[in-house]
């Protein structure tokens, strides 16, 4: 049977998930997430971030769920800034400039920014004579996990927030694998430091044991204010708004959104392991749930024999990167298969 | 126990539906639509609609849908007519003019727009010298069954297909209770007809038995070119796009969409006899699984004793205006128990 | 020779705006509206308005100057408040949508609002369980004068300003005519009052005497802020800014704006007189430098042998509507030319 | 008497422009363009690019054309590739993402972009996956010449050229200084050339001798149908369009516009030649009437004493980059005041 590391949405949703689902599929509730559901899941949400005065609002999908904050917090002459390998800025079809605000771009390093050169790049901007003539930086994006895999330390978020609070912009983290990034190996943020030290952020449901959904968490709301019309403005507002909010209660009621992370992880640790003492080199070193190597050829195509995995970048001429994911879904005997595969590359090619 | 005429949205999926969801939730599938049940499900509805030729999307919300298709349609410097009732004109928080069209409007005939009227609209438009000062008419919205329950016949639904086709603009039809007009007593247009005679329209999930979907289906293809990429940048593409094709399979694969419809629209018929045969009229007279009155606010009072229904309308000093939606999840006994808290109000008020 | 009453934008500027432009020409300034000819036009424009505390932008042009103000006023999730006749909502090809904002319409009464109708939108749009699925009225937009030429009086601008204040959201009124309603026959509102009653206004220049230009009055600056980089945004910034202030200073240092005005308004009220005591009534009753009349069309045939004017609407059958404009470029001599036309088309025909 | 060479929009209208305005300014035209000073500009515009199917628009400014023509060229799910120095990319203030686009940086070099870069962005684009997820490269911007006063070689745009229409994206020219790029000392593209290569470009009058004005010259008019109306919403549509008509036919019609582009470069090597003979050298080799020298601060500080110019970025340390520029209105006599202040700077500092 094929394993699959392609990516933590390929299977459904984690089965307790999908069985409260059931259990409630037959009561009636109000619409647009005004139910009882949602408020409880509001509530265990605004608990696990230790943030009781957050507002929390449940959006479908993570694309939509940045378009629809970013447009929010921005004046309309304000961008965004962001790692140039930010998903906003390159895997999001042009979302944010489709609303009317640039993305202004800050050196990724291995997909995080530095509060230095975040500082900088405004300290520059206004010392141009003509700034005004230029996109003001309006906000700063970063996600927590990184699209590389990588985190955030505590101590680098919170020198992130210091230079955007007094530069008075708002920090929103895109936490699109949150739980992901909770559960790193090598983290020291938990998410009541993220609800400290950010104005907004959302912690991914899609990605983590649910078949969909991502909660905004908005510590700040002065700054997002008449955020309900909006979200119905770009789409992102589901009639049966329960369905978010029974979810992410069986996410947040037991602590499964925390157990889900950390066994994913701890399957992903397993893999880079396997790896690493073989002799392979993670081309980004990943204490998260993705995991990148650059392979060769041949070790490639045998391993495609019998798992399935991303291609990250096109295949190259002798060696390719490739991405290997675990989630919910992934289990000891999946990781097992992949190293039984890894030990039995044939030797000639 | 409560009984619910509040929406069509107001409980889960048809356990049908929800049954396959349950069933193929830990099958792994790429993302984004590209699986084999969204595929099926797209030659289901092909077979449906008797086009062969058609594309078929799958987005996940109306609004999101509506601004999505429209956005696609139309050049920058047209609009989209659209009756004054439209829900694109009144309901989706300015998501059309958030794309930056104009919402051209038409007079609302209890929802419909007069092929009559089309026509004039754009024969008045470009007898006007200073037309390209103004917003051109670049396609026409329409509903079918309209937010006030009513359905086009096909000679009305040729008509205005005619009108848009002489024009050279596209006719697009919203089908978010599209389940519901197929089965409406007094019309006469079976799907294949609107394939024939609209270029773009959708079938609503969301309303007719699925947690949530909407199914675009572009008859004439070569007017949506890039759609892609656009339902991408409107935070409309799934993760878990398998979702979207497991539920709409489920719905066409044994006509259990058009089984939905049916008894919905036999049981708000029900509905609709007994209050006129108690007295009251129907300020719309609707075919389909809406149905509205206007009723004393004793009436109304009694009613919601038990019941629950929608204000259409602020609450009047003497009579209400109320609306009552039947769905897959309504019974013959819901009707019952409502015709019996009618036949109780007290007398004295 | 032929006479002219197309429009009050049909010649140049007026010989003292020219020639102040001529005597500037060769001097160097700094660009983009910071030079002293800019400073002091702007200076000027707050004398005549009575109110030193204001901010004064220069733009180029009308559709320019509502498009930026509107889109700088709206939060994303409102609409503008309009007259269903207003400029920005027929003839602007679309720019406010454009910006992502719904035109909200309101009845037009001869081209203007009442106070009592704006207030009755807003208050059954916020008694509506359904408005935060609605575009909220944001802003109102008025013109003076109107588009047909009818001015408010102060009473009625009061009244409106009052609705608007007591619902939190700004007066905007469009004067790209202004200077034909300060000097309007029956109006008795004064540049003064304006500034007291409206946030934000705009006197226009193109129409009154400049080459191009319009100046922004911002009596309420929190409202606007950060507006150069929206006007640079919009390509409403005009590189050799002090272009607009040479202009608007050549029209407010000696009331050259205001004598402009007046000129205009007496040419156009000799105009109507003489269609009405020649047994034409005009269709709306203009105060101001536009007339409207509904003439046969034999006597419009035999006017347009020697004049050239506007059909307002389509030629009809046997009448049709026409508009004369008087401009600073209107002589004494071209309303004798008119008149000695009028009374000479021949009786049979 | 100080000197001027902050940039070449400080003075007015070159006089013969400023003559033909006053003779011109007493007669009555319709307005939006459809004169017929604008069409004979029109007409020696296309005689000037050989180019007898081109179609001609007269813009009032820069920033203004780019958004209009770049939403007229691209559909919603494409952006713009430009150089990462490209005036849309830094001075636009969001201009071109406030119409919905992004805009898709390449290299820079020295302002021009690399034929070989084009292709390649393009290749892996198409190479990527995901490229449907990211926003397609839909066509080219470049400056000529660039915003560092360099520019391109007839093989080099023949290469660009080719590219794009090789990827069937169009080749759009920003020509705002496009004068002096056809006089530069080391260029060898005529304005045919650049007719023959590109889709859309526009010939600068701002900062070439109008008061105001780019002329938009479309040879491939099916890329930009219903641009009228586009103009409109864009508020780039002048009131008295025959302003820009009579400008430009004073400019082109006994080829005024590249006289005023040969004088002031041929002054603009003068200033270069003088500095370079002090031991200066430019950082950037400039062959139009832009010049860029790193200075020594009491360099810069003696010319200010005589001189007006720019800094070119915030001052150094120790040095600065500053800017000068010639226009139509810089005379020799200015160089020699320019050079004497140059030989007269202190030794001592």
């Amino acid at each position: 049977m094929k394993i699959y590391f392609d990516s933590d949405y390929t299977a459904g949703a984690h089965p307790q998930v999908l069985a409260r689902l059931a259990e409630t599929n037959l009561l009636h509730t109000v619409g647009y997430g005004c139910d009882s559901f949602t408020d409880r899941a509001k509530e265990l949400i605004r608990q696990a971030c230790g943030c009781p005065t957050a507002e929390v609002h449940l959006l479908v999908g993570g694309t939509q769920t940045n378009a629809t904050v970013i447009d929010g917090l921005l004046a309309r002459h304000q961008g965004v800034l962001a790692a140039e390998s930010g998903h906003i800025n390159v895997h999001e079809a042009g979302a944010i400039e489709a609303t009317g605000h640039k993305v202004l771009t800050l050196p990724s390093h291995d997909g995080k920014v530095l509060a230095t050169e975040v500082e900088e790049y405004i300290r520059n901007f206004y010392a141009d004579d003509t700034y005004q003539h230029m996109v003001a930086p309006g906000m700063l994006y970063i996600s927590q996990p990184t699209e590389l895999g990588t985190v955030y330390t505590r101590a680098e978020l919170e020198a992130i927030s210091e230079v955007c609070h007094a530069a008075h912009i708002p920090l929103y983290i895109d936490g699109a694998r949150m739980g992901y990034g909770l559960a790193a190996t090598e983290g020291d943020l938990a998410l009541a430091d993220i609800a400290r030290l950010a104005d907004v952020f959302y912690i991914g449901g899609t990605k983590v044991g649910a078949l969909f959904g991502e909660a905004v968490v908005v510590t700040n709301p002065a700054l997002l204010r008449n955020f309900f019309p909006l979200i119905k403005q770009h789409g992102a507002l589901l009639a049966k708004g329960r369905l978010l909010g029974v979810q992410f209660e069986a996410l947040f009621a037991d602590g499964l959104y925390f157990q889900i992370g950390c066994q994913a992880v701890r399957l992903a640790q397993r893999l880079k392991k396997a790896f690493v003492e073989r002799g392979y080199t993670p081309f980004v070193n990943s204490p998260t749930n993705q995991q990148f190597f650059r392979l060769p050829n041949n070790v490639v195509d045998h391993l495609l024999t019998g798992a399935s995995f991303e291609f990250w970048g096109p295949r190259g001429l002798t060696h390719s990167d490739v991405r290997f994911v675990t989630s919910w879904a992934t289990t000891d005997s999946d990781i097992d298969q992949l190293v039984a595969l890894l030990d039995s590359v044939p030797q000639n090619k």
